[in-house]
């Protein structure tokens, strides 16, 4: 087989491997079903920082550093440093690799970015321009609140349907060949645009992406749900897996007892979050916890993460635009 | 020699192949001395357009046209889109990507984009991950103002030292074993903040990250100025330029006769243009243009080209954080 594997596809021969990750998250990720999982938790969105922006930058840079702690490395022993999030310029994401000193490559791929650096630098660890790459993704309640919507001191009230931005950074370190899950194969999006222009129906945006790239993984590489344990979307929420899970049944595909959603696991019932969780952090915490957990102990041998993100600005929402979505898949297993 | 080299740098053993480019920009670009060369240019800022997003829009779709229409292309044939911009959430790259179809890798470096981009390029179809992609990156003068500035309208003065922001997009496709230049090796930057808080003294932010790029590439790849013919940076404008020739004297590096800047070369003597061009689309509608056709005369054999971002927002530059630099460089070569 060669590496690009038929329209969209990517097959990893030495299969590169998540060798660390880690996991910080903000107070109501903590309340979660996942808090005991978490590295490290802050018990106030501010982080004892003094600004929102200062406190995901905390997340991120304990994400990273922890990471590092756990695979007993130094930040000269990674080669690159993939990294995004959802603030304008990925601020974050650039603060954080600043004080990293690790070449670094700039993603975005809205709440899709973690699995964007996975990919990516799944690529870099299997072809030999890396030995070993970490990739970041962040985001944090507030300030997405304040950029994307109105700041949380307003107390706008907003529809039900409304995703809930976790507060939460998750690191990934890969290599060639070490131990630890492998990234297998891989499906890179395209855009899907349904026409949505309502920005808190984030669900809707996504769904139809996701299950173009699903459906197109499985076309790629001659799978089908047969060959997952679990197939867990980035952050669809409640709505989002309800239309994906009909987009994909008129196709002939029944994913109905394999799908879950980072955004539905990460809150119990009992937390007011809307139609569940969001945000790149929200895939990037899950993963490195619940999932990767769950992998270890056997009860997960074969999983498609498939990160979500909603294309929008401010500006091109006032301006009337519709909102793409996309979606990249990234095929992880225990072999 | 392996795919990694040295520290921070990437050997292309197959030598990617730049198939094709474009290059579209606005009035300004038009009336500097390669106004002649560009392969379509709008006598407005509005490109016919009802907005400055809807403007730089189609500056980016219309590079993506005809980049695929000189190469006798069809979007299908692309395996891969890699796109960036300077608005937030990269929208510009993420609507051009809705319109064309093809798997989108969102990428962000500031004004370093458009070499981010390429260095990517080469490694997906270096490896066969790809067996062709494109890489684009734009910038608009008035979407740059109103998001990172003021908006046009209000008139506000700047000072001398103040970046133009180039209105232009530029896209090239790439693919292994065409014909056409080469890119031959790379060096992928890690962020250096000299500790500048001026959103207006880019040059200034830049110019250490260009030199800590360009050191690291002759070191890693035992190289020096002898060669190349020709080292070109992205965007220092008149300061930077001076400011990275004194921190490469002072390593006892002498560019002097070999380093030129898109952003000095972009606009002619007389125009008003404060310091020089800036911007995601300098450094890519210069190379696309002046600096491929020097390529294909013979007048230069071996190019490096420097893309340099400064990876500020106004969110972080109001809450007092200093400016990071980066800076990529891709050694492109006729060979």
């Amino acid at each position: 087989m060669s590496n690009h594997v038929g329209r969209q596809s990517m097959s990893f021969k030495s299969f590169p491997t998540i060798i660390a990750r880690s996991s910080v998250v903000g107070p109501k990720e903590k309340e979660g079903p996942f808090g005991d999982l978490f590295d490290e938790s802050f018990q106030n969105l501010y982080c004892e920082r003094k600004s929102w922006e200062k406190a995901e930058l905390r997340l991120a840079k304990e994400a990273v550093r922890l990471a590092l702690l756990k695979a007993e490395l130094k930040e000269e022993d990674l080669d690159f440093f993939l990294g995004g999030d959802l603030l304008n310029q990925i601020i974050i994401a650039s603060f954080t690799a600043s004080s990293l000193g690790v070449p670094f490559f700039g993603i975005f791929g809205a709440c899709s970015t973690y699995v964007e650096g996975l990919i990516l630098g799944s690529i870099l660890v299997e072809t030999g321009y890396a030995k070993r790459v970490m990739a970041l993704a962040s985001s944090h309640y507030a300030t997405a609140q304040r950029q994307y919507r109105t700041p949380t001191e307003y107390g706008v009230m907003y529809p039900a349907y409304k995703h809930w931005t976790v507060s939460g950074a998750g690191a990934a370190i890969m290599e060639q060949d070490g131990i630890g899950p492998k990234i297998t194969c891989a499906t890179a999006g395209k855009i899907v645009d349904f026409g949505v222009k309502d920005a808190f129906d984030m669900g809707s945006v996504m769904a139809p992406a996701a299950a173009d790239t699903i459906l197109q993984h499985f076309q790629d590489l001659e799978k089908g749900p047969w060959a997952y344990d679990l197939v867990v979307t980035g952050d669809l929420g409640r709505y989002g897996r309800e239309i994906l899970l009909e987009l994909l049944m008129e196709r002939g595909v029944d994913l109905k007892d394999k799908l879950q959603d980072c955004g539905l696991l990460i809150y119990s019932s009992g937390q007011k979050v809307g139609a569940g969780g969001s945000g790149c952090g929200c895939s990037a915490v899950v993963l490195n916890t619940y999932l990767m957990q769950e992998m270890e102990r056997g009860n997960i041998k074969r999983l498609l993460l498939v990160g979500t993100g909603a294309l929008l600005n401010p500006v091109s929402v006032m301006q009337g635009e519709t909102i793409p979505g996309i979606a990249h898949a990234v095929s992880i297993e225990n072999i």
